[in-house]
């Protein structure tokens, strides 16, 4: 069984891996838990204290092995695994989802794609047939993917996911504007694009009243 | 001025309008902390300290009016700005991006599109041609947008930035798979799919560890 690790510490995993795969496509073997932190703008000692969770992997006076390191977080990431997802709603955001091959390299393999629009249904994206919602029970219980990427319409996202959990969906990457209220057992991921661009009106709306300021 | 807010809270201020909004659309005229809090999975405490960020807005054993919270908050958003931004890279992403009508309602409007794909340069996204990479200066010394979407290969994503930077774009929003490094006066928003697909993945097989231990 895995050590328990806090959800701040997997949170920032990720973006080791993002900078260990940056360091070993430009080279580089081998790094300090310094020049790390430099690159990351994180201190030295977040850093090992993060990689202690999984046991350390520095050794002292060398530094990190990029490329063993990024190996063992994908396998703490679990991203050799091959997990089968569908996506429901395949409007214009759906069939961009469907085109991405980040999928395949983060542990996921799409196998299914489901609207309820006749027009989209039959069409192919990547080789995967667009098919109807209403078989999608059929093809659950006969594929039983593990997770379930949503894109569709705000208005049905609850219904949506409650279908799919019952039908033994465990996972769900939403994509909708919709906030997914999910059950204990099921985990969810939301990327929420209204909710950046918020952030980021914000930020640039305050920026101009500082600066206004500082002109005064 | 506008009172200098803490980021976690300024984090918080979407979700609170996605919950208002949903609220006002089910007929809900007034909320109480309490159930506000019930809602959304966070304490009433901890509401009623973000709110009173902003100078508060509930009344006494009243609660909160939702359609003006929902304004009050729109307007500390700076939702209803018109900051005029451009998309960089109509790959599958771009154009599902340009289709998007989020940044409409969320203080943004998209006046131009651009690649650096002949095939693509000429054809219309909602209106919107788009336009060759190499005119985008001229284009930005016209218009002067405030933001730029960015939807590359990562491998240009920071030469890009750069470039942008220096022709005067303040702010960003990143759906490539690299990191941008800004300048300190420069504001990002990174949405990153493979960031989200690996913590739902670790969740995954976590959980399946788990399970698996439980069950011995």
């Amino acid at each position: 069984m895995k050590k328990q690790v806090s959800a701040s510490v997997i949170n920032r995993l990720p973006r080791y891996f993002r900078y260990l795969g940056e360091l070993m496509n430009s080279g580089v073997e081998r790094i300090s838990s310094k020049e790390l932190s430099k690159k990351m703008g994180v201190t030295a000692s977040q850093i090992r204290q993060d990689l202690n969770c999984f046991g350390g992997f520095g050794q002292q006076g060398y530094g990190y092995n990029v490329e063993y390191l990024y190996g063992e977080i994908a396998t703490i990431l679990g991203l050799n695994s091959r997990y089968k997802a569908i996506l429901v709603g395949a409007g214009n955001m759906g069939q961009a989802l469907a085109q991405n091959t980040t999928f395949e390299k983060r542990g996921f393999t799409l196998v299914g794609i489901f609207d309820t629009d006749p027009e989209k249904i039959g069409k192919e994206i990547k080789g995967i047939k667009i098919s109807d919602a209403k078989d999608i029970k059929e093809f659950i219980d006969k594929e039983t993917p593990t997770m379930a990427i949503i894109s569709t319409p705000r208005t049905v996202v609850n219904q949506v996911v409650r279908e799919l959990t019952d039908m033994g969906i465990k996972a769900f990457l939403n994509f909708s504007y919709a906030e997914i209220s999910p059950d204990d057992d099921v985990v969810v991921e939301n990327i929420h694009l209204s909710d950046s661009l918020m952030r980021l009106c914000y930020k640039i709306s305050s920026k101009e009243d500082n600066s206004e300021n500082t002109e005064e």
